[in-house]
């Protein structure tokens, strides 16, 4: 493909703690970078609420997108002048990487359920709409746009392209697990990217790794698991996500009810009837929520205005182990006599809800496996090879917690029914 | 002192990246930290506008207090039973060190200019007056929030305490030196903490460092200095404090001259006013700030929502040189020729106006010097012993640039009126 | 146990590239230290020919032997004050740690095996003998040096003093870990180490870790996992690990064959003759050895010199896959036609011959398991929580390689043995 | 220059800590790696006797000499394709970086001082003599050797060939910084050496820094003052470099007053004669000197021998600040007086004979001045730009010390010498 916008007079780079300089050289990348639609991703946190566990974690998808770029520009240079590789679509690779997270929103995991929305959709309207990145990059083409969009959406077809970007070991993790692990502080998410870079080898269903370099992925997959368990289920995470997903089911239900909110909800509207716009979507960013939260903390709806507060002064819900189906329904019970809707106030979570997976190639899953190369030019999936993947693959851990307010709970009243619910959530 | 709340039946823990772990053992601490007051420093950036230059600057005030309350814990552990020190201060200090940033406002530095406020005395305010965490002070005896906001305000009794959170080399410094050097990714900030703890001795006027430990100290200095060059004075973020400034001046001009506003102002008509109360201070955060700013986009006056897309998009403004008064005049005049409002779009700034120094015994600094303490017990002020050191103290190097906007200038129609501008802007 | 010796009138600190500081507070220690028979380590590498490797491993026992005892410091102030422990072991268990691998001489895996010789004989004999460690440890009482070799050797009666330098998880094996991998540079030796001192606790029959520390525990074993398998077993190594074996071997076939060598056989003669003392042995370390590789190049025999060339210049033996039976046979023979010595050109080297285990709970293993406290009181095997240590524990995976001269063979002037040669091997 | 020896047909590369991997394309490179002159450097610390005070410098000149390679290739890949850049120079440089030290020999500095000797010399003796290096080097051209030995000496016409090599910024010292702050674990060492790789330019006379980059080569000037202050210049390393010069000085004396030793001289034989062939200084190395320490201990001479043993076991020689004239006068009789031979135990040591310097553009240096290049094309040397630079340049700080055997003072037995000495020693 030509490229109309060629080269920048002078390289442009980004410092980064996690890749040390993020290198900017081509026309395209720089105009994207610029774009409104791009810059929004400042105000989007990479880990959603995490950083009310871990208070390092606030970084923004922002940086997050930049490192994996870069991994990709990277991956570009050992894939220069392969045969299997086909540098036409340089460009086109570094875009998608660039702008496979534009659609977020703000803590879209809890946002996309209640609200019914997906990002996916989001990033492909943002690309082919009437926005900035859109303009951008039709000027490599009046097809540019879509093709980025179907590198993202998985469906472009040339395979090798789509496994840069969405493979179980894609820029996107590999960027994701560094970054998380350097601003959260936790050691586990290191692995040695060098060395899984110079491994990496173009092929015709997608990027391979050479078998030499095995050790190295077991070593990725790990810190995967690692940081998993360590960071993305941790439980005082899932509590702030458990409030925060009450809170907009709250204003939600309260608008349908038509229940009228002492302040104008601008943003929420369209939102709460289902048919939000692309333009009030790009506005919606987490200062803008959390705007909302700290206006409804003086709502005189109790539940809507005590979940707000407790998110943002973080009186979060405690957790236990799940209960007896029984006991569940005994507690369901209990808590409403003791007036505390249990619908908002006694929450089953389960981390295998979560779009997170540490290695499942048996699984329909749409992120590609990965493959090793063996020197004689066979390719092999990694759980078949490695045992410590194998052990972790295909299995789907679940853990279900219980999560409750307990403080309303010891300020009870009635004696009888506190002890009753201490008794099931502590047994 | 007693210490009625003691000790919490377990340690509590947060993970740092910086100092790996930060301990928490004492009630008083623990309850402090889960204050909504304290809670909100999560929605202030520790350096502002910084995260729009390097973008992994995206950490809140809220890390950067538990850092400054760890790093004196640490001297805590060190000065414990040595002659001069008096460890029924202990808790004292651990307050101040946490809370001594409590009152920080959104972009503080552009925020207090324009308002005419005191983060300080916002500080005393939020620890004296009706909050949360007063109510926790106030549990170590009626006379503890006093004794908190005076050694926050360097008013305390005992200098040497005072000289824990505010002196040239104290907790405060340490951690923001190493913090901002972590989150931006640059290695300037980085210097042997350990040692200088290790060094660190108690005595009747502050803190004094151990001669042996001169040349640690003399990199600490070293580290302000790059970090002051390179991050805090770095041109591009001052050019989002130009404008974000220019944003609030606008606003406040435009209510003062009856503008009637499209959206409601609820959380800025108290401030135009110059009439904040605290629970409306409490409330500001950056998050609320740019809600705003997003809102202003939509004004119809052109320059609020011009300088609010510019803040938000991060289209900045570009930097010159500072030009001679003559050349000055005549600029001003051709902006307004060319209908743009030089009040606003022409701006000089000054590093020299930073509330910044690396290291000035000679001026009537709040700050005290650094002393060191030789084998023979003679203290000597570092200055007089360090070449280095003296090399860049009490020079206060003032560098002044001007902002605009080169893209409006670049589209000017009157092709005379432009050259003239930017043969004086390039020249 | 009363302390003769005391404290050291100030701390000493070692400025140490893993731990940061490495800190000396009781005078034994200092003592210690200084002894000639420790200083000696200084002369013997950590990880024996694996410099030849990863050129970063270049680190001493030394240096290990003082990163064990400030772990084991560390894990002392966190017992200190607990039911199970009692800190009259305390000052038993610092000098076990840092004398644990005080008998160790030059590349002490080949050596032992060649020499029949063990390590562990000549560390109780340099801790109960005529030596300055001894004298040191008898300052502390005349059963202390007994009690110290009784702690190295595994029979002393306190289990958990035993455990903490003689464990699956002991500090022996944390401080190795991390060193290795930050001397050759690999990433994988790193896990969270202070976590893991964290949540250790002393118990009845050796160390125990708090449940909640698992994942940090998995994270550990991985660690070992990998390094194991890209360092320590690294065919690189294991060629000059072959090649110093077949010196010695040959060096002592001849001694013992009557052949006369050059040079005065000092430090080796009375190895030869297997009556090595104490005091030679002390006096050999790896500069010695390689005084003698390097005499050794100028002797007649061409086998001895041609080895020891090899190993001072880096010329090692190519590898390949373990061939079969019949084919070994017939490779023999060809080696002895083509006048190659295959007892000293062609060696079958196996990785499961070293003395390292990832993770073995079910062999009977001198070093104890990995317990796991839950919060309920109960102990649990580590492998039987763990699915991705149970997946690697008790497999012996076992690599053979055939290791030869390539470039010998390619010069070999009868075209039909190379070529039957070549094919073998490289098949 | 036309590359007879072409490419590798795979990249080789080494784990290095320093700077990750090290990369080796060209087949000349490594063979020259390969070569037994270049493998000897294994065998020489980098850091002579400094491991003695900083544990973890027991890097080899092998590990600093790729180091220097590596810098030097990614220079060529940042000037590749630049007008004032002739990339057939390419090869030469990056021989002449990976051999600048390819003549050290053990313990160098007080080696060549007591012998007379210069390993520059050797360094061009091992270049273009018959050795492996030579036969190497031939491949690429009969006058190629002498090339690469008149880069190494300065004398090579093409200035700017020579400045990456020998300059104040040259790849050498960024290389030595990095490394011996990385392997001692202090912090000072290290600076932002991507920044100025990426603002080096190559000019006429040598390269120059794009003044942009002013702060980043501060930082860099500051790590060399801070490394020679904390870790080149550290009086306990004095100490043991003094023992090591003393026991060179006393065996060479007994040779030359005819004393018979114990064992064989064999290679000091020549050295002691002055004399000495480029084959035996091959072979020296430091296990080989340390060897004749060991033996030296044993020989009747009492001051060789208790040199030797203190050398060994770390026995070290105490150090004072130095006296008057008159003092120094009266405590060397007084050391007379108490038969301890003043000439070996009364040694006054300056740092300032030390072969370093943080940065002297003044002094008729043979290193290149460092020189910024601004925008407008001007050059300005460095020292005139920046005050912190111009604070620490030309001034020859010199530290002259006593050292002497404090425990054999405090054992004399005429207790007014005793009290004599230490009363001018400690006052």
């Amino acid at each position: 493909m030509a490229n109309p916008l060629g080269q920048l007079h002078e390289e442009k780079v980004f410092k980064d703690p996690v890749h040390r300089y993020i290198h900017v050289r081509d026309e395209l990348i720089w105009k994207l970078i610029g774009t409104r639609e791009f810059q929004r991703l400042r105000r989007v946190r990479q880990l959603g609420t995490t950083y009310l566990t871990f208070h390092g974690a606030e970084h923004s998808r922002f940086s997050h997108s930049l490192g994996v770029y870069e991994i990709t520009r990277r991956i570009m240079e050992i894939f220069h002048g392969r045969d299997q590789w086909d540098d036409s679509e340089r460009l086109l690779v570094l875009s998608a990487a660039l702008l496979h997270d534009v659609g977020h929103g703000p803590f879209s995991h809890s946002f996309e359920k209640v609200f019914g929305v997906d990002h996916e959709e989001f990033s492909r309207d943002i690309i082919t709409g009437d926005t900035e990145v859109n303009s951008v990059l039709r000027l490599m083409g009046e097809d540019f746009p879509g093709k980025v969009a179907d590198v993202i959406a998985k469906t472009y077809h040339n395979k090798l392209v789509v496994s840069l970007i969405s493979s179980q070991i894609d820029a996107d993790r590999m960027d994701y697990l560094l970054r998380d692990a350097y601003f959260t502080g936790v050691s586990y998410g290191n692995f040695d990217i060098e060395r899984i870079l110079r491994v990496m080898r173009p092929a015709e269903d997608g990027v391979v790794i050479k078998s030499s370099g095995m050790h190295a992925v077991e070593d990725y997959i790990m810190s995967r698991y690692q940081m998993y368990w360590q960071v993305y289920f941790h439980p005082v995470t899932r509590s702030a996500e458990v409030i925060l997903s009450r809170i907009l089911h709250r204003a939600k239900e309260l608008y349908e009810s038509g229940y009228v909110f002492r302040n104008s909800l601008a943003h929420f509207e369209s939102l709460f009837k289902g048919s939000i716009s692309l333009e009030d979507y790009i506005r919606l960013d987490e200062g803008v929520m959390q705007y909302y939260f700290l206006l409804w903390q003086d709502e005189p709806d109790e539940i809507l205005s005590d979940l707000c507060r407790r998110f943002m002064d973080r009186k979060l819900f405690k957790y236990a182990d799940m209960v007896s189906i029984s006991d569940m329904h005994e507690l369901y019970k209990l808590f409403e006599e003791a007036g505390l809707n249990p619908r908002y106030y006694l929450i089953i979570d389960s981390s295998s809800d979560l779009p997170y997976d540490f290695y499942r190639p048996g699984e329909k899953e749409e992120r590609l496996p990965i493959n090793l190369l063996k020197p004689n030019g066979e390719i092999r999936e990694l759980s078949r090879e490695s045992d410590v993947v194998e052990a972790i693959s295909g299995k789907r851990r679940t853990d279900h917690k219980l999560y409750f307010p307990a403080e309303l709970i010891d300020s009870l009243s009635d004696e009888n029914v506190k002890q009753r619910i201490k008794h099931i959530l502590y047994k």
